[in-house]
């Protein structure tokens, strides 16, 4: 099915813009993303619904209803500066349960960027099951899909899915901590483990800390911390 | 000297307001800094010729003129959302000859956050020499002095130095690029390195790959590449 809207007051378009807010993708079931990469990534995890484009696209499946939107319309619906001209609605991805032998689970991530990235860095690291602690940022926030480059598409994400329930299934608790923690390079990596990182401000919370098997840290000089998307890039690669 | 300043007219608060752009700041030779943390920095770094405060500061200079601003005044000054209530103006800093034997050459870094958490990242591992190529932001940019937390109070910046310099000097060149590469892994540390990193979208440029004495990749699956924050940090770790 194949429409035009040149409309900015469309309900269809309103309704697209809304999706803006966490509360209302929460409400509606359904999230946004920009750009021919993302469409075709989120096509292969098949959860597009609606596809919006300033051309006729050739390859999308007939039964996904695409519109054909003009420039200003186009506009209204992107967050970006230099929009590619292709915006896709989506359902909300499934919650996963973990079930690989290395858990990532951020404890309060709440920089978009940095989510973003450490999601991208997870997937090319493999680490596919990724948990988020409810004081997480939005994983469907645009700077976050842009950052993750939709790698959220092939992460199994799981919200708040209790860590006390992995240690309970085996898994070692790793928490990123200088207060009492061994150097990264002296870490062996455990069969079946969970890397936690924290917040930016505040680093791992003390509920995580208490049921850790083990606080590693990396060691630098000259600067008093590393960035979490990058002390959770070293980490992964070196438990990889 | 402690003068108060109310007007968000005032000359020296619209000077303070041009120093977002650029070029600007290039004319006037100077740049601000916002928050305590980069204040002290900067005091350290000896290149502080003003302070703007809503609230006389003890600890500072006699010598440094302080002016006390309106909240109105601050907010006007300052690109933060919740700003910290002090703005300093420094000297541009001095550019560097790189020194030490391991020195790292940004090729084309634009994006503000990354570059930004890669000063940060290098000061972190102990690669005091940076080179940036003059297609990089401005490290005066004020999300890249966010970013990188300080850290260019500490490092020794050299813009548009000649790498072909450097090799004559006996630096090894080490290019992140997958063509012809070798992992990240199976590198020997020369005694004297260059480590390039390239642009978000084109990585190394060709110039620099061609008179690179070995590429380096990172392995990783499922994704097309990592973020080149990321990448750095990890080949910087490698090699610290």
């Amino acid at each position: 099915m194949i429409k035009e809207i040149k409309s900015r007051q469309n309900e269809l378009i309103k309704e697209v813009t809304k999706l803006n807010s966490s509360s209302y993708r929460k409400k509606a079931g359904i999230f946004k993303v920009e750009g021919f990469h993302m469409l075709e990534m989120a096509f292969k995890a098949k959860v597009v619904t609606k596809v919006f484009s300033l051309e006729k696209l050739e390859e999308i499946d007939e039964k996904i209803p695409q519109y054909i939107v003009s420039k200003e319309v186009m506009e209204k619906i992107t967050e970006t500066k230099s929009p590619q001209g292709v915006v896709a609605v989506c359902n909300l991805l499934p919650n996963k349960t973990p079930m690989n032998n290395k858990v990532l689970y951020l404890d309060g991530v709440s920089d978009p960027g940095n989510l973003g990235t450490i999601l991208r860095t997870a997937l090319a690291f493999g680490f596919k099951d990724v948990v988020l602690s409810k004081e997480c940022c939005s994983i469907y926030n645009d700077k976050v899909l842009q950052a993750s480059q939709g790698s959220i598409f092939s992460l199994n994400i799981s919200n708040e899915f209790d860590l006390v329930e992995l240690k309970k299934k085996g898994y070692k608790i790793l928490a990123t901590e200088i207060k009492g923690s061994i150097d990264l390079e002296s870490v062996k990596k455990p069969e079946k483990f969970v890397l936690v990182l924290g917040n930016e401000a505040h680093g791992v919370s003390e509920d995580v800390l208490k049921i850790a098997d083990q606080r590693i840290r990396i060691d630098i000089s000259d600067i008093e911390s590393l960035n979490v998307a990058i002390a959770g890039a070293i980490s992964m690669y070196h438990l990889k």
